[in-house]
């Protein structure tokens, strides 16, 4: 690590209950590091809220003919604030857009995204009732790095989670919920650490 | 369960160590059932001798002109078998051929498979190989009902096994057998205590 604290960027579309937990990991000097900047593409996101609220930089992408993208010069706004803040880092919190090359190609191999399945079982959207629809028994969730596939980069950290007999899709989400909580703050500290190495599609984590 | 306990049908083409951890389950009464006959494609496979050590029948299907599956004479051959000896369930344990419609038929609802990945992640051949390409940080094993597709049925049983970072696939798949020589009694014992419901494609585990 160097002399100032690796600077987070985080970019969500809804609740921001992921970077919630960032926030707090970084207040409790869990996770070495600090946001500097949440970004959204939801005006209204309370996520936005989460930063304002602590004095933290947030910004709205403003409106996108695209629902599941960004128009290029959006996204190349949202590398310039990102490039403004100092971020080394960037975390997709619940982020509804897919990535394209401006944002891909200034962060490579520096942005994660986490996905409430254990990968690559479930990629998309509800992971969650995708899983109870197969009927799996155990599902989980990923933190892995953002490539152009959709919930398809090297994985970082996995963590299984038991799918119960009486589950509704709310019941199982909350409950990988409580486990990704955890599972964040622990990759963005391991990346903080300078402790993981991509080598093709595997992440490899050094000692620490 | 009946005056009778369950007979099992075991088919497998190797070394038969799950065949093996079901038959101990048994002798310990852990599992409420026998092994009533081994059946294998490979003539000299270590799997029949486990059954013959203990004077259980072993039959041997006889060659097949293919290597993925078996023509439909040799597969009721295999049918008549199971069925002279009374079994109750068919518990694929490392048969390498896809199974077609005279089984499939004979024991619909009534035949399991164990399959060394958290499916649907990773069917197929050498699942544990795939994982450790994939770069997976979680895998697992799954016990589940065979149907028509590869490695597709209803999921019984799933158990998470962690990927470690000195993993090779011996050490990788040694740790996922250790759990299968578990798991396959435990989804074994299940079925004989009449406690699996099939719904659609889920397995609904109901109370003792």
């Amino acid at each position: 690590m160097g002399i100032t604290p690796l600077r987070i960027g985080v970019l969500g579309s809804g609740s921001g209950t992921n970077c919630e937990a960032i926030l707090q990991a970084c207040e409790r000097r869990e996770l070495p590091a600090e946001v500097a900047i949440v970004i959204s593409d939801v005006a209204d996101a309370p996520i936005l809220e989460r930063a304002r609220r602590r004095g933290i930089r947030a910004k709205f992408i403003g409106p996108s003919q695209f629902k599941t993208k960004l128009e290029p010069e959006l996204e190349q706004r949202v590398v310039n604030w990102l490039q403004e803040a100092r971020v080394g880092v960037v975390a997709l919190a619940g982020y509804m857009r897919v990535v394209k090359t401006p944002l891909l190609d200034a962060f490579r191999g520096r942005m994660l995204n986490i996905h409430p399945s254990l990968l690559p079982s479930f990629p998309g959207l509800r992971a969650w009732e995708q899983a109870l629809a197969y009927g799996v028994k155990v599902t989980g969730c990923t933190v892995h790095f953002v490539d152009a596939g959709v919930d398809a980069g090297p994985i970082i950290l996995q963590e299984a989670v038991p799918v119960q007999e009486d589950d509704t899709p709310a019941t199982l989400h909350q409950r990988i919920h409580e486990v990704e909580y955890q599972l964040y703050p622990a990759a963005l500290r391991l990346f903080a650490e300078g402790r993981l190495q991509i080598e093709g599609r595997k992440v490899k984590i050094t000692s620490s």
